[in-house]
């Protein structure tokens, strides 16, 4: 595919009344074809409703959410659009398999300013600004927007709505990677596609931003206790006390026996939408 | 593994307040290590639960429906526990991945007669017996036993049902190959497995079956129109007859635009424990 549009549908299904969608676009800010998802609730067939993103974790796709959270059905029933985009693109470029926490399955939802990944891996600007209006060209979206996302896809769901408040009403995040600027993953991924420069990397590092700018409404995030990353990885008290510094509302509940992967993820995804639903407008 | 119980817990995550664990035995009428994932309900942890069997379709593996149906969360509300068993023994022989349909991921839940697949391709037992045996004594499982399936596994669900009314309450399917031995996909399968005597395919055909037995609870039975195998493979039309003639009582739903796949069982698969759970006693 060229740049521009160039809009493919790959495959659509009927799921829940609705329609659950896996589409491609030539993106114009990563020069290189892009995959993302859509549920499109039966409320859709009808009129505009409000999108919620959702941002995927290390190694994920744009089907994984779709495929493993169950959310579908509450979409369905709250009248939410759900959009997932893939976690980077699928150009490839030397040692992006070389390691399945940097490079493919692993744009950290950054724009990478370090060669090679700052030709293409251009997630931040890809999620936030050509994705949506592309998703309101091409689907029936209402103007709001809220954001969500698990482990990788939680930092890129905070960063994301706290750099853009106008555009995004509401965040949550299931185990998110808190302050990746404190953690071997965020360290080796900013390291990696953004350099050394310390200022570049506090952009994209929810606990600075956090005490820094805040957010508007509450935070919401869940964590289990038996995730096997959380002492190391996903440092969520960190955030905890830069939304306190900051008077940032933020509700963290910590899920007794749950552990990282979409099992958890599914037993706490109708809390999520419900929260975005409410302040969404639904 | 040796044959016997050889138990093993391969893997358990939190899930709905419950758990959801992968396992594997050494199976005594396979010959071969077997596997199977369990989802325990939270009122599992304090008294015997009814099980409820799903049997997967073509290339499935007992991790398919505990990741894409979401039904761990009415199972959790409702307090059923899943069983759901690998689709063949993972003993490689001859031509075993040859096609996608036959072999590997194909055991069609017939007990094999016809070398190679007669040593190890007892699925039949293994389902209907061995397992059930092993879930009583491992697990917290009451008598009360449903069981259901996809595809594939909807025949195989119709025909253990109907084969076994006094170890299951209640059947139901989604998609299912209703008359096997009248589309390809069975004829390729029993052909195979049981050489070519019609009167041994024709106790694992739920058609057949429904005409001669019949079921004394009613069988649910879900089926998309845009299944892409509804005309050549499926024939739930053929099903519906049998039970007219035999006086079973089906109910026949079907569902305008779904297709095959998971998108489609998800819709439904609350409906469907629902109607187990009701013949359960829960």
């Amino acid at each position: 595919m060229a740049n521009g549009d160039e809009f493919r549908v790959i495959a659509e299904h009927g799921c829940f009344g609705g329609v659950q969608g896996f589409y491609a676009h030539a993106s114009s800010v990563c020069h290189a074809p892009m995959r993302f998802s859509v549920y499109r609730p039966p409320q859709a067939s009808s009129g505009r409703v409000p999108v919620l993103y959702y941002l995927a974790g290390l190694t994920c796709t744009e089907e994984t959410f779709m495929i493993k959270a169950g959310a579908q059905r509450v979409a369905a029933e709250l009248g939410l659009m759900l959009v997932a985009p893939d976690t980077s693109p699928r150009v490839r470029l030397p040692g992006d398999d070389a390691h399945w926490d940097f490079g493919l399955g692993a744009g950290f939802y950054v724009d990478a300013t370090f060669a090679p990944w700052s030709k293409h891996y251009h997630l931040y600007s890809w999620v936030t600004q050509e994705l949506p209006a592309l998703v309101a060209q091409r689907f029936p979206a209402s103007d709001a927007q809220g954001i969500f996302g698990h482990s990788m896809g939680g930092h890129g769901a905070l960063v994301c709505a706290m750099r853009n408040p106008e555009r995004y009403r509401s965040v949550s995040a299931f185990a998110p990677i808190a302050a990746p600027t404190q953690c071997p993953w965020g360290q080796k991924a900013f390291g990696g596609y953004l350099g050394e420069d310390r200022a570049e990397w506090a952009q994209y590092d929810a606990t600075e931003l956090a005490a820094r700018r805040g957010f508007g409404t509450t935070i919401l995030v869940d964590q289990g206790t038996a995730d096997e990353y959380l002492d190391v990885q996903l440092l969520p008290d960190r955030l905890v006390e830069a939304c306190r510094a900051s008077g940032t509302p933020l509700r963290l509940n910590m899920r007794e026996g749950y552990g990282h992967g979409y099992w958890f993820v599914q037993s706490f995804v109708e809390d999520h939408l419900r929260h975005h639903a409410a302040l969404l407008g639904r």
